[in-house]
């Protein structure tokens, strides 16, 4: 079945629809399949250059803080991201803050001694229907796997962190969308990114652009009626010129657009956003920095397009997904198999 | 035009369909209706005796906080409820809150000299759009007024606080509603009530019960296109036992509702979700609390019940509005007359 | 009897030891005085222009929030103060909130027509003992007789919202302190100042500059052993340049200044912290806003200066309060008056 | 030099004067002392039983987010401890993780399958001054190490997590400490424990037992004028009956007790507080939870206990360490030492 892919909002996307329309942003991959092990690594490199001494604005917004993602206490009170952002499951954190580490070290000798340690950022979801967590398959070399994969070009779907993802009792993943504005009387564009790790939801609860998909689905085929244990994380960048305050407002309209595919933020889903704005750096060395920030009465159409690129990469995370089989025999069906079927 | 009330979601309704059918809650209002002034106040008891000494565990999340309400610092450190909740426009506050003092001390003499003082709640939206905020019309009385109509049967749309609130460009005000849930190994059954004070949106944003409505109309007819000055405040009203930490994750849930009916949390605003529950009192001179917890992982249900009630009660105070005209001969067209125009 | 005055920590004091060495704070008392009746307002000006239209970055640390100030949801959703900060007893809110609001509108007459509604800021603490809350004795007319008053001079002890404040079992009220710091290679000095409306703390428990006084005294005349009803107000000021988020960590560190004179943050103390920058304004109409920020890793001199200030400020308030009798007999005496006793 | 222990503020210690004075807590310490290596594991396990099964009400309060501590998100989310507080270096945190998922697993064997993911708790200072974190020496066999040398007397100073640490510029590390409290009319006695992780601090600003000792030491010897890059870890138990909402209060008392001896809560110091209870375990497989819990207006002397047993702590930890000499030769004098230089 051609199912066509629908266009969220009224916002025109970006000419790549991808976090990576953010200039200089880049994701790489590194998927794990193998039998039991269906898992990965997906890196978000938020710009070309050395973030530790280079740090970007950021902010988090904790929709539901069920979830075990890794350095979100530092850029809270900061309001900087100063690593790229690791995504994995839930039992990789631990490997992949290491990796992080070693990465910053490489490039950085002298964080730890005479200059401060690193705050390696690690978010995660759990992928263990799929995946045999317990083996701890993830290790440093995916994460500079990854790394080396980095591209404008994004593969969504079951590939990297999104491998064995589930999201509606179906495939799962990565996706990825954005969404471009006009902002003010000096009628100047910026762009909103969206990278969704998206591993959510029970099927009753789709509702795909509007429609009450997986009500239908479920209607039809049932659901497993098992209780959610699963998480989404969601990635923001924009060129758009904003700090951290500004940034944990945009971050916190990710949920508005993960509420319109049906979720209603599940008690075992670690549901977090996340967003960085590429405008401006910020030199770890200087005594003052110089900023210029949009006004926050222009902010809705920012808001609007947080929102729209988030439930946008969850479709296209859903439609790009194929069917997966992994550990025990557990198979999640891809949404357009499904509809197929 | 007789437009069908679709049914938000797929969980059940209570009888009244209403934030009442949480037992014991009941709702009054005071109407303003006299050319320039078309505003009004709201209060919802959430119990029927003494708030000051039988306390109720509750719980507010500020999902956009532009916005005046008043309480809120108190309630979140300490998750409790002590006076009945009322709801007016932005300038009424500081009479709102003298009235809320003058009611407890009423009750509670001592309230101030040998007892604590009082943490009296308003909540608030800006109706200056039909109202003429710059005359502060409401004063105590209306708010003793609105305590004297308390009632099970909730009159909902262009009434009390709802007197003067735009959504969506159109009439917006009271809505209600109500969802009923079974849990857990004894099947227990619990209601979650919702009551909205809805005064937000711009039109080609509404959604309604799924379907891109405001991008019709706004198609057929056009916006307005200011910036959206608005704001919703979301009470939810449950029996399960729930403690404040669980009630603020069930007023985070309110966020979701109010996404699906279109809404990206506009930056101007104030968008706040406050929930309570009945199911037991905290005794003011008590010692220790025995209370009966239901567990988190029981939540989901509850969640969904949040997110559908609020949104089944945005949807009610559209379709039950009518048509207002307001100072300096602005009008706010009803939803109903709007579709039959 | 003549104590010193004690030199808190190791930085210097500005030219007034007063929160006016920040350049264009002025501080405005209204004290009322009779019988039953001992409360008052407290207005501090952080900038002569209009704020409404020029903001300034501000942030608050509720450190414990039983309390019942307002307007600080607005506060910190959009990090700016947009009011002069009035201060008064517990049940005066209501009316200093119309008061700020009609102070807002005679000078900007399209606010909550045209332009948005105004977020009048109130802080307060409880003053019952000495005066007889239920009289609701504070009036708009007081606010402006303490906007008429303003001044870089600042009276302390028992003056306006000071009157009726208690501390230690003492009389407490207003007390106000700066330090002066340098910063940075460019050695750019900067004033942190601080304003307290002080009205917390058991005898017992009062140390005064690391001395253990107040077990000292209650040893000799005992405590009166009630629960502490108390609160303490603390405003900081600076002109260093700072953004919300930073003033939000500067405001924390009241905190610290606050434990040094004994509090554990009595549980029934409501210890809010608000920050302001006066380095930039932020023009409301504006599309975007040019700031320059101080590094984060050059707050600690400001810390240090935030936390002895507001030790500062404390002592200074117990020091300048004279006796007062207020309602029913009830008499608060002056650390002075009790050491020379 | 024989300096005595001064007994921190007015309540009574309980007999060990350690955090295991609250029934059931035990500490771990496994100390790695190898030239450049100078770090450690300290274990504090709540309970002897199944952490994962039978949870405990818990609750951080972030005094200054400059940490890279692991487990948090979830810990404010669902108010619950569900493994033993690990303590480590910074750079130490991903191998902890691994290690703590492991233990679990070894006890929960569906844990990640059938059942949910586990929430490892980490926390960590930087020990980098002494130890050479790049060596990233600290394993899973370690945290192993520190289980099995579980106790109720607890070693402090220079040994485990405590290892490298440095406060004041002087040698920190491990300290503990408790005080008793009778409360309410059934006058019930309970107990607040305190252990912390003590590495902050820059030595003019040492106050010790109220006495400006570091100021004075500075004065004679000087002072590294490096900016500081410490952090404290407090960890709190109490056997009294509170939930999460009521530790996160007691958690932020820490930061009382933490700034009595000099702390303004640098900016590159992660403060970090966490408490709980031991009072009632919360069954993972449970539908509901029948709780006992204090008033709120009974914390009061508990406030107190928790900020005077921390500062007792800190004392505790600069009393014991004795002087460590790591990597480049870097050397951190004990208290003790210099005071007798």
């Amino acid at each position: 079945m051609s199912l066509p892919v629908p266009h969220i909002g009224r916002l025109p996307a970006g000419p790549r629809n991808s976090i990576t329309d953010v200039a200089g942003v880049r994701v790489g991959h590194c998927t794990l399949d193998d039998g039991a092990v269906q898992t990965g690594v997906t890196v978000i490199a938020p710009h070309p250059g050395n973030l530790f001494t280079h740090k970007l604005p950021a902010a988090v917004a904790v929709i539901n803080g069920f979830g075990k993602s890794a350095g979100l206490v530092q850029l809270e009170e900061l309001g900087t991201l100063e690593t790229p952002i690791a995504l994995s499951n839930t039992f990789a954190v631990g490997a992949l803050l290491e990796a992080q580490i070693r990465h910053t070290l490489r490039a950085n000798p002298e964080c730890g001694r005479s200059l401060p340690t690193v705050n390696p950022l690690v978010l995660e979801c759990n992928d263990g229907y799929l995946n045999d967590l317990q083996r701890m398959a993830v290790q440093a070399a995916h994460f500079e796997a990854a790394l080396q994969a980095l591209s404008e070009e994004v593969v969504q779907g079951a590939v990297g962190a999104g491998r064995g993802m589930s999201s509606f009792e179906l495939k799962g993943g990565i996706g990825t969308a954005s969404r471009c504005v006009v902002l003010g009387k000096a009628a100047q564009g910026f762009t909103v990114g969206a990278l969704v790790l998206s591993n959510f939801g029970r099927l009753p609860e789709l509702i795909l652009a509007g429609e009450p998909l997986g009500a239908q689905l479920a209607g039809q085929g049932g659901s497993d009626s098992a209780p959610e244990k699963g998480s989404i994380i969601m990635i923001l960048a924009t060129d758009a010129p904003l700090d951290a305050r500004q940034l944990k407002r945009l971050a916190t309209r990710a949920g508005a657009g993960l509420a319109r595919t049906g979720s209603a933020y599940g008690h075992g889903s670690g549901d977090i956003a996340l967003a960085f704005s590429t405008a401006q750096q910020i030199e770890s060395e200087a005594d003052c920095v110089q900023m210029a920030l949009l006004a926050d009465h222009l902010l809705d159409p920012l808001f609007h397009a947080a929102a729209d690129s988030v439930e946008q990469a969850i479709v296209h995370a859903l439609l790009a997904a194929q069917t997966v089989r992994g550990r025990d025999g557990h198979v999640r069906m891809s949404l357009r198999e499904r509809l197929a079927s």
